[in-house]
């Protein structure tokens, strides 16, 4: 199928007009005709090749896996989607089906590793993936989600990864009532975290440097906010969270945070931010503390979370923007100047 | 009751012997005629001052943890013990019993900080409390543990603080039948920790810089030997982890150890070691990997970990020593002379 997306073409450009082909339909595939998708800060990093040293960058690169769509056509052995159904689509759009992660429903965490939504390479023909920056997609039938009823497809793009992220280790570590979780930072990730534990009914206080984000935080659904700039309040708040969701998205010194764990808590780490400083193991021995990291989730995770977000009404804070300004938008990420995330409306690319 | 010890007067003078009171019996104590008192690292750390900075020591310092003896006499209201009967008595002896912690059995949790056999403050008069190099010892009868039948006496001592070290994190993490234990460093707590992993039923190799300790390490029940310095043998284990006790005493790299664990793997310091060099989050994300530590165990656990060395005919390789050898024993145990751990026979020390 011949179809038009926005590309990078290489690690300097900005991004432009593409025309392409998508694969064939096989059996137990998915055409999705895409009406929005989300803005990932790895979209910039893709294009840009940042991470040439262990994930570079094939050109050219249409990025996007925050993905909401219809379904235009089927395979003939799909079953479980239907033409004209709403679908979404995240960040792995396949992989092996057969380890003991993929049986267990951990998909990203595929021995095999997962096929990537861009950038990666189609398990069958070895072809370039491209992503969501497009006017349709084709995918696996069980890499494809149901977009529930009353999620509003205009925002729901960014769960499929910003939301995901940080849902996984809330459900992980057990996130719900008589839990208190702390998020470091509002952002992308941080505002889906505070809402998604305020949706699990666990105390949720957001951890923040600057007392101009308290309004924010209790608008975001947050019981408290701490202030990590204050001595004081830091120390009275000593071992008084089980869970906190780190979302800082450079190095930084994690001993202040750490301190904050009551017995057997755990800190979170979701950014991937390569070598941390170190750490002291007294904090860690003397309270079983744990430093973690997480990931993305696995499909059926991603399902629930989708649900649980159309249940209890959750959304992202986004910012609705034409595929043409993707550029400016890339810039205005770069300088943190969202209120959460973008997503693009696909309805401003014109058809093939 | 008037008795004797052994006692360091200051920092750098040798143990000497010394004779001191231990309280009148309380209605919920239990008099202790000490067997055997087993030889802790901490005991000389805490003896020549070396944790000033956040735990100075209180001279005269009678060290001793790790206590096998048998009652001599009971206060009123004491119902789990009689006299004649072995006990044991290990790093603490007293704790708040109200907070949630001691309320779980965590008395080494407590929130008020539990009092530890020696160098602690007794709860009620704020003494010093003297520790297990001695002849007699009396403890609150919730803090002192059954010795079981079948467990030799003079080879237990080192279970009631190496021992519990290891066992309690190898309970928290569950290793089992199915499970992949890993052991860094064959010592006084590594020899314990492989015969623990072997009795609960658990794959468990040796991970070592030698291939001279190989032998060593199959004859203490390991299922493999891996050797930390191959860089080919480190990279065929990748991921081959889900528990790896990491009992090495030195400040060291962590890094190519957390690179064994599998998919929510969990790489457990035990050694209180200050501030670590830093850390990738790379392998903390992409398999969820975890960073803890672990301190004793509760008193609940550790009388499991006593019935279960019964049970499996589990004791530590002790070196029995003459109290008059101490300071030699000392010596020895800083340039690592000892396989695996000194007992001192308290025979040896002559009635007050």
């Amino acid at each position: 199928m011949k179809t038009v997306g926005y590309a990078a073409h290489d690690a300097k450009s900005p991004l432009v007009q593409y025309t392409f082909d998508r694969r064939d339909l096989r059996s137990n595939d998915v055409a999705i005709e895409i009406l929005y998708c989300g803005v990932c800060h790895s979209d910039l990093h893709q294009t840009r090749d940042d991470w040439k040293a262990f994930n570079p960058t094939a050109y050219p690169c249409i990025p996007g896996h925050e993905i909401i769509g219809k379904v235009v056509d089927i395979g003939s052995e799909v079953t479980r989607y239907r033409v004209g159904q709403q679908v979404a689509v995240g960040t792995i759009v396949d992989s092996c089906s057969q380890c003991d992660q993929c049986r267990m429903g951990e998909e990203q965490m595929c021995r095999e590793y997962p096929i990537v939504t861009y950038n990666g390479r189609d398990r069958i023909t070895g072809d370039v993936t491209y992503g969501g920056y497009s006017k349709h997609i084709v995918v696996r039938e069980s890499f494809v989600l149901a977009l529930p009823d009353g999620l509003d497809p205009a925002l729901a793009g960014p769960l499929l990864c910003a939301g995901i992220t940080v849902y996984s280790p809330l459900r992980t570590w057990n996130a719900g009532p008589g839990s208190r979780v702390g998020v470091i930072g509002i952002g992308g990730l941080g505002h889906l975290a505070v809402r998604f534990s305020e949706g699990l009914g666990a105390h949720v206080t957001v951890i923040t440097r600057t007392s101009a984000k308290a309004d924010e935080a209790y608008s975001l659904g947050a019981d408290d906010v701490l202030l990590s700039t204050s001595e004081d309040a830091m120390a009275k708040a000593a071992s008084a969270f089980d869970v906190i969701i780190d979302t800082i998205p450079v190095k930084h010194d994690i001993s202040p945070y750490v301190s904050l764990l009551d017995v057997s808590g755990v800190l979170v780490i979701v950014g991937n931010l390569g070598d941390m400083e170190g750490f002291n193991t007294l904090p860690l021995i003397s309270g079983r503390r744990r430093i973690t990291g997480s990931p993305s989730g696995g499909i059926a995770q991603t399902q629930e979370m989708l649900d649980f977000c159309a249940r209890k009404g959750i959304v992202p804070d986004c910012e609705t923007v034409a595929i043409q300004d993707i550029n400016q938008a890339f810039e205005r990420m770069e300088r943190g100047d969202v209120r959460y995330r973008f997503v693009i409306d696909m309805a401003s690319l014109p058809t093939a």
